[in-house]
């Protein structure tokens, strides 16, 4: 049928974005927005099993596969899952506002970063600048123009034994020239051996330009999320950061999670669109970061890049298909400088990419990063790291060793798996209290607007605070005999109304389910296993860490409280935690600075030791004893069950 | 004019070649026939100044340039100049044997060539073959497909500090599953310092392929001449040429020498327009190498590359324009080794071309191939290289010190600028004798057929005959009152007709005018004071020379006693000069089964001082004084002096 269809031509409008494309009669509505550049949620990779890309055909005529997805009312109303749904003529489609992919507030940066950063390094950049005044040649003096500008840097700064790119040749002569043999050279300096400082270092020739260009000497740096890509443009004179941008990766359409996007690049031709999506990206950050500077493209000599296994080797068009197969084998954990052109980067010809060595396929060069970014590897305190996101992953150690493992964490601290989880974003729910008489919430809404759902750290709050208050049971469940409508039955069992239809954005109660406390527990549960299974492997425990450095997409607006509260952080004293933000674009800015930072992150993802959670025993017990609110050992959470305790005897007595 | 006609179209068809090409009326008739695959000489690059590309025009419209080339019977005739003339009409054109491109004999090999061949090398190839069987991956035993590899390479041949090619990564997962675990890694070696030994080898993963291919693992070596361009297809493993191939370079349409290709470099897409002709031409020899021999295109894993400056710039794309110009520099005198695909060639992704190193613009890696493959800088005897090609270039020394010069020779040794001159090829006369009493000649012809011209070794045997039987006197000219109708006054003076037309091929009379003797003469005296020039410079004489190795067209058909008689080499004991072929080959193949000399290379030109003969007052007074036959000073050549004067003596005697 799709063939007798594919030349008839329709046009599809979406609302409130209220943009037209036009499609071949037949084509899928996922695809269709895709193409319009409509953002929409398709965590599944649009096989129908999410439900995330619900959309309401307003008007026209759709061929649609109905899942258990959409229930008989939203049937009924016009609501179809747009991965699912074939255009047969004109529509009009209206997406509400949570299948909605919206962007996470960018201003998510750390507080007391500078208690956590990496010391010691010289600001170093691999890219250095040299300006040489040569003399014009002659018969006498007639060495050619590469031997004369080797010479010109050996005599004026004394480096010698310096390579050079092949591409600098072609068009050196006409270069030299142009302002009377005044140059400016760009100089890359690796290690002889990458990872080893004591080697010697290697210098090649990267850029010749005419005249004395070094004033303008730039550089970028790259987070490769699996839900963002953010980059910083970087001053490398001044080592600051000028401008900052964050996009959605555009590989989001293919699948919410990396296992669904590797699904999706077995697929024919699957790894090119997913290398092009992420590219695209990555070229439009680009555009943001040059439109907000007086930078011009051509004087961004490098990029350092930092993402988990998969999104790097999807960007680098490296095969992952073993990653998500037992033993889950990536290509490598290291990779040599990539050229910007070969991988469709806009950027100056030669430009290089230096991307993140990684520990494993589910501890990538992100967390790597992160560990070189915070200094950790640097210090004798005993560090533990981890870095909050679509997954979880942590690392314990400090200067003499370091462990490693990822959680299985699953989405829910990013909103995902959660009734109305979004992400940290205008209208998330951020803050809760309850009052303890009357059970009405109190909430606080990102951006002071009515709520549209709740994000992570809001979900966090609200759960604690219920924990106090009495509403949550330590298994998780409402205390549904409570003197409030608020709590009632709703389909996945007891919800509690965080805010009537009326007070919202999307015109429905927002409620916390048990299905969500669930998911949250499980969350917290295998951060929290993870860490003991960690801890115990080198014969430690969560209670002697000396610090507590806490990345990824929470930023500095996780409450410490909270999270011990019900158990995702360790109890110990709040002046431990220090918040970095992104501590991946974190490695990656530092990186762009110092060469001897650069080598240490091979150095250092060689050193750490990665423990496989899913093949462990240990953890298996661990994450049954974590799920539980805080957890089921009173001991490992003294404070809180004491006072959890306390509250329920007086609570008990008010009765 | 051309704007109105450009859109009709007309055929030129080509006699003998009876090859038909259809063009827009107005077209280039040189570019018609380029275009038709018809060969023809063009050594001024299509300015209509050396007349050099004449066909005759037998039906049909042309317009035409006329110039001083074409006589008034020959432009009666319907000879034009191909450059010169563009075509109105269908036309039937026919291309004369002097006109036509011709190959040189491929077998022009040297003889005795073991006496001059670099010697104590290891056999040791820059790309080498490793096969590894690897434990696949468990959940404990979990490192990255790379890691394994390396680790792998380690165990096994104790090989540390391997490096990687980014490209290998994207396949890898595939290739290392593919014959369960068992893959073959071809290493690049490199010195860590270009050219400097003693810093350790750099190694570099370049390719891995499953299973064992140890058994397939070539290479190719080029010398990539203005004429010609030769390969080798090499057989790693058993350090044998496995095939030759050589074929006009693709250039030669550009013009005949380096200057006016570098002139027609300088107009719009000029540079890319060459490029890509000796591309085409490297293609094209790769093609017959691979239809000669059994091997796999996928199996080639190098190729080294030697060429004079120019054709090296031009070849890589490098801006050749300040070689022709005083100070006469070059872009580079080193290149690193170039990936093939970025410059079109044909053979695997990442196949490495790596190139000879050059001196100066006119001294270029062709010279040092040749300096490294007849190892003459690894002995203590004083050496004297001379290659003769289109240029002539010299290198006198030692294990100690080298100095080079190119002498501008001018292309008489190859045939060029003499009337009847043709390259070394069937037809060609290389023999000579005469009667000294009728001053009938005795011609030796290659191939045994009719003779169509005289090639660059027969002049000198011819020359040097004359000088003993008296027909030329000591400063070049014939005697023209011999007792013979064979000596007569043609269009350029005297001339001495070596056939008459009847017994030829081209159906005129072959002659040797006095203006053919003066360009000889002209050629060896460039190459002899340039040879005193060099020698006198480090304080050394000619008659001090332990050995003479003589590199270029001439194979080892030159006559070693007719070059002294001419005064084109030193007057020494026959046993000391020995013969190499194709130098510039000769140092490619050898570097292709030895980093150690691959590392010389780079080192050796380095330290060859290279003399500007066109800035230097003694070189002029040389050139002066060897303009005579043999030399102006008889005690440079005492022998060759005294039987000419005893043969004066004795014919003055007999008269």
């Amino acid at each position: 049928m799709a063939k007798d269809l594919a030349h008839k031509k329709v046009t599809v409008h979406f609302n409130p974005d209220n943009v037209d494309i036009v499609v071949a009669k037949g084509e899928n509505l996922l695809q269709a927005a895709i193409a319009a550049g409509v953002r929409l949620h398709a965590s599944c990779g649009g096989s129908g099993t999410c439900g995330t890309c619900k959309v309401v055909i307003e008007k026209g005529d759709a061929e649609t596969t109905r899942t258990t997805r959409i229930s008989d009312e939203e049937y009924g109303r016009g609501v179809r899952q747009a991965c699912q749904t074939r255009v047969l003529t004109d529509l009009t489609v209206y997406v509400p506002v949570e299948s909605r992919l919206e962007r996470a507030i960018v201003a998510r940066e750390g507080k007391n970063v500078s208690a956590a950063l990496a010391t010691g390094w010289r600001f170093k950049p691999p890219l250095s600048k040299f300006y040489l005044e040569l003399p014009p040649p002659t018969m006498t003096d007639n060495a050619s123009d590469l031997s004369r500008l080797l010479r010109g840097l050996k005599q004026q700064y004394k480096l010698k034994n310096v390579g050079v790119d092949f591409d600098i040749l072609k068009t050196l002569p006409g270069i030299v020239r142009r302002k009377n043999w005044r140059v400016t050279v760009t100089l890359l300096t690796t290690a002889v051996r990458e990872g080893r400082k004591d080697d010697g270092r290697r210098l090649r020739i990267v850029n010749v330009e005419p005249g004395d260009t070094r004033e303008r000497h730039y550089a970028l740096a790259f987070d490769i999320g699996t839900t963002t890509v953010c980059g910083q443009l970087l001053d490398l004179n001044k080592g600051k950061i000028l401008a900052d941008s964050i996009e959605f990766n555009g590989q989001i359409p293919y699948g919410q999670d990396v296992i669904t996007r590797i699904a999706q690049a077995q697929k024919p031709g699957g790894l090119k669109k997913l290398q092009t999506a992420v590219i695209d990206t990555i070229n439009k950050v680009i555009d943001n970061l040059l439109a907000k500077s007086q930078v011009n493209l051509k004087d961004i000599g490098h990029m350092t890049l930092a993402g988990n296994t998969t999104m790097t080797e999807l960007l680098l068009g490296v095969d992952p298909q073993y990653i998500r197969l037992a033993p889950y084998i990536p290509a490598a954990n290291f990779f040599p400088p990539v050229e910007v052109r070969s991988l469709g980067i806009h950027l100056r010809k030669g430009a290089l990419i230096f991307v993140f060595p990684a520990v494993s396929s589910y501890v990538g060069g992100d967390i790597v990063s992160g560990v070189i970014g915070t200094g950790m590897y640097q210090r004798n305190k005993l560090t533990f790291f981890l870095d909050i996101g679509t997954n979880g992953e942590i690392v314990i150690g400090n200067s003499d060793w370091l462990v490693t493992a990822s959680c299985s964490a699953g989405p829910a601290f990013e909103g995902g798996g959660i009734r109305h989880g979004i992400v940290a974003t205008d209208g998330a729910i951020e803050d809760f209290d309850i009052d303890e008489k009357t059970y009405e919430p109190k909430i606080g809404v990102i951006g002071k607007s009515k709520p549209k759902g709740i994000c992570g750290s809001g979900l966090i709050n609200t759960i604690a605070r219920m924990m106090e208050a009495g509403v949550i049971t330590r298994n998780g469940k409402f205390q549904h005999n409570l003197p409030t409508k608020r709590i009632r039955t709703g389909e996945d069992g007891y919800e509690y109304v965080m805010a009537w239809a009326p007070d919202t954005q999307i015109g429905r109660d927002i409620v916390l389910t048990e299905i969500d406390i669930e998911n949250l527990i499980r969350a917290k549960a295998a951060m929290y296993a993870g860490c003991q299974t960690l801890s115990k492997s080198v014969g430690t425990s969560c209670a002697a860490f000396d610090q507590v450095i806490i990345a990824g997409a929470f930023g500095s607006h996780l409450n410490i409280k909270s999270a011990i509260t019900i158990g995702l952080l360790p109890e110990l004293p709040e002046d431990r935690f220090i918040f970095v933000g992104n501590g991946s674009l974190l490695g990656a800015r530092l990186v762009s600075f110092s060469t001897d930072l650069l080598d240490d992150s091979r150095r250092i993802a060689a050193m750490m030791t990665n423990i496989e959670l899913s093949d462990s025993a240990d953890f298996m017990d661990s994450y049954t004893a974590a799920m539980f609110l805080p957890h089921t050992h009173a001991d490992v959470f003294p404070e809180v069950t004491r006072k959890l305790s306390e509250r329920q005897k007086n609570t008990g007595k008010r009765k």
